[in-house]
């Protein structure tokens, strides 16, 4: 059995943005209990990640950390089409990925305690970003 | 057809464990024979990898470009709950992935000559990991 | 429905190379309509990414991020079996990941506008990469 289901999701600008309701919903309307889930971002400048759901300085410095690794407006890059944010997102995008592979069970994402499903802007400008869901199971 | 199979890793910490073996043995069990194999650990301060499998030199290096790329007690760090190893352990997590979906052929993983399967400890501590296997195939 | 296909690509050396259109090829080719396709590659010194399509230049950035990040005879590795580029080939492949998992809709992969399929050889040297793509829908 296959469900696939678009949405959207509205950024403020960089930054990281908790979208695990949405997903569990998705699995539950779909009525699959056990398989796979497939959640992927249909842009080179955003990304998914699986990352701690409970204190938000975690995500703080999540952001802390990629600016010192991929910095905006760094010389290093000649891609600035866009502005100094524009190379280092698609960096940061490939770095953590636009897809996520997470086991159906018992009707959920089969999700660890502290594990939260995140959409990761990584432009400085508010973006709409287009993602699927796609959920292969029984 | 859908297989899925729960299994725990005890790790002594920080480091890589392989873990191929368990998984070629679950898709042999499991009676597929061609389709996908997820491989999800359910935590934030673990992940998976494939990683050469011949020269332990390979991990010890990994384990040091980790340490230089982001160590333990950086200053750059706020989250510090549970010491200088968690913000660290989060970082290598997202950058590494808490899932794998390799091709299933034959009855196995279809994993190349030198790829492994390793689970990966970020925490500087001994910890149990829980680990879910999803087969879809025929 | 289980398709599943190899398939080979002649690298000339570091650098990515487009198969978004051997991938949708094969896609076609399968019949499938909705699901889920996985691109693998059997290597741990190659990778497969998603990345803009348009610029070249973002692909030379990606280089010269990769280039500062893991440099070539780093004194940091140990591993130098095969060469200066041999360690830092197994890092960029572990950081940016051996598979793909992207969405099937209409019968093509639903990539976004600017994502386009590479696969990245780390090598300094020419290499046969051996990818196979394994499609699950119906």
């Amino acid at each position: 059995m296959v469900f696939q289901e678009g949405f959207q999701i509205d950024t403020r600008g960089r930054g990281s943005y908790a979208i695990t309701d949405q997903v569990q919903r998705l699995v539950k309307q779909s009525g699959i209990n056990r398989g796979i889930c497939q959640v992927f971002v249909h842009h080179t400048s955003a990304s998914l990640m699986l990352c701690e759901n409970a204190d938000p300085e975690v995500r703080a410095d999540l952001e802390r950390f990629m600016a010192r690794l991929a910095p905006d407006g760094d010389p290093l890059f000649r891609h600035l089409d866009e502005g100094p944010d524009d190379m280092p997102a698609h960096i940061r995008s490939i770095l953590t990925g636009q897809f996520l592979s997470v086991p159906v069970a018992g009707g959920r994402c089969a999700l660890g305690t502290w594990q939260g499903v995140y959409l990761w802007e990584h432009r400085s400008r508010a973006h709409r970003r287009r993602l699927t869901l796609t959920l292969i199971g029984e």
